[in-house]
């Protein structure tokens, strides 16, 4: 059962601030700027969700992972054959999520989404997913209407550059007002070294309707695609460079590798260069359509190769690695930091780098901005660490609020309350020291709920 | 004098269920899965320890390299002549380990082993070394004697893969029923720089009855001596290289680099990737023996060359160096991470990469574990952070409990209480903030006590 | 309204216990070793202050960052023209420092220093501009009366090698009995490539009355300087390289470099080198005069070049890298760590360094000791993770109290307080869990406050 002041720090007069200020927010609507919900889900009235293993663990890399780690393996979790036995296994396995974000966010869904209550172990497993299973095949459990009785305002997705955005298309022609809006991700394109970068690129001809056969074409390629991204409601960009780096290539330069590319013939340096010239490509669209500019760096994707070759991407076998701002993020700022319409905003799985470098650079640029945390760190240890390490610095309005950046659906609601729930306990604790006042943390305190990301993200 | 409720949270309830939680784990016997006792202490009944300061003070590292830094000198305190006056010495500079690990061990050894319920300062120097003399005379404080009076169930030492193991056989020889068992490190062979490395392979040579003159009888050489430690009870081999690279060389170019080496040819570089090469080797060793591998990487070794000089290695300036783990174990990880029968402990120096490459290596890979915090982070604060920053991600079930990893025989009980109390307090604070509850906490603390360590050690 | 309890943990016993060794500490005068205070201010007595923007405001490259990473701009607040306009400017703003030092720092200077207990913002503004600049124009507030009224014991300045010390000189001369001392920062003409280097080599030669046209007589040069600084009060030397890179060039590869230096043509890599060897050298005057000698690394300085070519230096464009300390520094320790008339104080912005370096080093050589958290970590939680992560390995009694290190004189009553108030809470922590007793707590605060500076500082 839920707590009501769960996640409170236990002294009682913290405790109590905390409680008050969560009252403001906790039934505020959900801002949602960047995640990976598939879009598909809205993109009709009649739409289900499957099974209770299709919706809440086969898709859920961070579950995944974890039960991998014990011993179990992708064959049985990944099974289509059996979903009630790999409920089964999934339950009796739940122990090894005790103190995790991810036990955390499925406790809260299944109460407050399914109204389970009971433990979830071997012995309530078949109970809970009969359950589920009812209630999925219900209207009130259909995703648009999910998404109504989530109290969600707006929902980003994360689309690559190529794609038609049909089903935000379909969206908006059916005349359901659930906002969701795309992000312009086009990591497919700049990074030569993407899986299928040709194909990609003539994907991008055939949709931007540019021929794109030189560097010159490729940025208007993209320029179009930028526009057609926010003629549906985009207001951000996203990019996954494996490091930040940046560098102004030559008109010359860039023409040479792009067209060394096209012969796939670029080499390992040559594609980290085009990259770091990419972004700064990129940095100027943004001074020139006003779209938000991320940066999610620093992860070793599909790190094990067999699970890889098996089982495909983004099944928890993500490993990060150190990285570095001050100096790869310099040419970029050297020529936009400064630009009063440029946003950007970093993000990081390299903590170290917390006070270091990224706090000192959002407590300078106007254009700079940091996102909450990240992926491992959206957890209430990360965002404590981050309060702890971020704010004294940056200050609290150079931050951009909560990000679920999530694929699971239903965990949206949970991991905004784990935000909203720290948010509200660490403003408490500056409450109960005399570092501010009440007024101030009302204020605050709503601002990291909702205000701070529609400001950053303009929506 | 030690208070019952000592290194709590001062939070009432948290206090009050950290409390519970430790009374159902204080008397659990102890298991200490890797240290660096000598067991020679135990090879015969009659065996007694010397006097105080060469029993207290003299092997102790940690203690010597604090009062050096306060401007004492190794010549003082390794005297052999008037260890009263080391003693006096000592006791006056006691309060420079105010807040400190040693501190709280010595303080704790000293009350329970030694009833000495005194403050150690200059005045009380004499009587307590008076008191811990007399004790030690008796049989009762004879090292086999203390061993079960400790409670340890059971001990592992770290001995170098060409020692004949002679203490072990003759505790086993001896109908002594202590449970020690030796840890096999082939650190002196398998690093091509070891000092003596040319001495070191023919000590391998005669004691494996391999003649040694190629990689491959290398490689029998080694297996052999894995399989005789495994004879007196070894579970587990240890590494300790500069940094946790890892590479698969040729057969080829191993056979070439080995070969430089027996001529004393090996260069720089050889000698990085022969031991990348040999981390690689002995990780199939272990998925085919099944002893657990453990790496404890990035010190700077005998950092300063006047006191390595004058007064030899482990005496305090070791210095760790920042450390990378993501890219360094792929090679090695990419053919044996998924393997059934592999298990690799990791532990680290460098917290950053506790959430950052451990947590999220550990929470994927079924093989890789993470050893508890080490060395300089064994500690309070040490473990604080190892909950906070690793426990997300990685998950209780894929840690392996404490190692007190010392050579003070006296201090592991200090050490493992420090552990056990630093559990029950963090499960406590887990427990007042809604996020387990009281069966699933008192679940953990068990298995952090003792359950983990003998799962991952196979104890 | 600033509250007596302030900072301190919520927790009662806690709480009660910081109250009261706060007590012991809160009147005890100020020790201020580094810093960057102009000494011009002293040196007569009849200087005043200008107005509260001048004062305040524009040279706090603290505030000035936050506000224009909010958008304001430079031009608007360094503006000469309408002080009561920039002040009312800062004021609506004012809130973007929740939860900042900066904030903290201000509102106890406006409540302790100017009685200004009204919250500043827009509506308060014009009043609170009025009440300072009364105050400012009376002799109470004129700089020498502050300095006693602040309770200030001594205040060290920090001042370039070929400085002629001419305010140090004056203020001496005058008979005014406040101890100001300059401190030896060579940065100017160590580093080669620092602006103007020919030119600060010629004011060397005329400031020394050396000759400085080789290596040697450049030694000689600052060897004399060390001196001077010294026969005016100094008893500390400070560095700031970008990397504490330290390396032992021969006599003719340091005299290669610095004719190629004079003649304009030392290389990147010259450069470095010869800091490196710098570094050395000036260890080596350390271990004959006996200044302590400090090292502040891993900046960018001057990150944002629009700002640094419009509005100068120190405007809150500097940027933190990632430093190393083990292997940087061991050319250097090597050589002087062991020496008994040697003392290092080491300071990181890399806060991964604390546990992993600095406080292995600290806590093993007699010549090593940590200085306090530094500019962007000198902050309430900064402390607390100093406290967290340096003390259980390097031991409280080898750091060195506080620095305020600041150019804004009137901060430096509420910089010490925010450290004496997190030094207490700290201390009160290991009291309420059993860590310390009160003696030891009361001996300790007192050296946190002033003891540790004097001794490291030697004053």
């Amino acid at each position: 059962m839920l707590t009501s002041d769960r996640f409170f720090d236990p002294n009682p007069a913290q405790k109590a601030a905390a409680l008050e200020l969560y009252a403001l927010i906790s039934d505020l609507p959900i801002v949602s700027p960047h995640g990976h919900v598939d879009p598909a889900l809205f993109s009709t009235e009649g739409r289900r969700f499957g099974n209770p293993v299709e919706l809440l663990i086969q898709p859920d890399h961070y579950i995944l992972r974890m039960l991998v780690s014990q011993g179990l393996t992708y064959e049985q979790l990944l099974s289509q054959e059996n979903p009630r036995q790999v409920w089964q296994l999934f339950a009796e396995h739940f122990y090894v999520f005790r103190g995790t974000p991810s036990g955390v966010w499925l406790t809260h869904e299944l109460e407050a989404v399914f109204n389970v209550t009971e433990k979830l172990n071997g012995d309530s497993a078949a109970r809970i997913y009969d359950q589920i299973q009812t209630a999925l095949l219900t209207p009130e459990y259909s995703p648009r209407n999910l998404f109504k009785r989530l109290n969600i305002e707006v929902l980003a997705t994360t689309d690559s550059a190529t794609d038609p955005l049909l089903h935000h298309q379909a969206i908006r022609a059916s005349g359901w007002d659930g906002r969701i809006i795309p992000t312009f991700r086009p990591d497919n394109v700049i990074n030569l070294a993407a899986p299928g970068w040709n194909e990609n690129v003539a994907a991008l001809s055939e949709i931007s309707g540019f021929q794109v056969n030189d560097f010159k074409s490729f940025l208007r390629a993209l320029e179009q695609r930028r526009a057609f991204f926010m003629s549906l409601g985009a207001t951000a960009s996203d990019f996954g460079p494996y490091q930040p780096t940046t560098e102004w290539l030559s008109e010359r330069e860039s023409e040479a590798i792009f067209q060394q590319a096209l012969q796939g013939k670029a080499t390992e340096q040559d594609t980290a260069r085009f990259l770091a010239h990419m972004l700064c490509e990129m940095a100027r669209m943004s001074t020139e359509d006003g779209m938000l500019m991320q940066i999610h760096p620093a992860v070793y994707r599909n790190y094990n190769p067999d699970v890889y070759t098996k089982f495909g991407a983004d099944r928890g076998f993500d490993i990060p690695v150190a990285t570095e701002y001050t100096r790869n993020l310099r040419p970029l700022l050297e020529r936009f930091g400064n630009h009063p319409n440029f946003r950007l905003l970093l993000f990081t799985l390299d903590e170290s780098t917390y006070a270091r470098e990224l706090a000192p650079l959002a407590g300078a640029y106007p254009s700079v901005k940091l996102g909450p945390p990240w992926w491992f760190n959206d957890s209430l240890n990360g965002m404590r660490r981050f309060f702890d390490q971020v704010m004294e610095t940056a200050g609290l309005y150079n931050t951009a609020g909560f990000n679920d950046d999530t694929r699971a659906f239903l965990s949206i609601p949970a991991r905004h309350d784990v935000w909203r729930r720290a948010s509200a306990n660490w403003l408490a604790g500056l409450l109960v020291r005399g570092m501010i006042d009440r007024d101030e943390a009302e204020s605050m305190v709503v601002d990291l709920a909702v205000g701070l990301a529609k400001r950053v993200y303009r929506l």
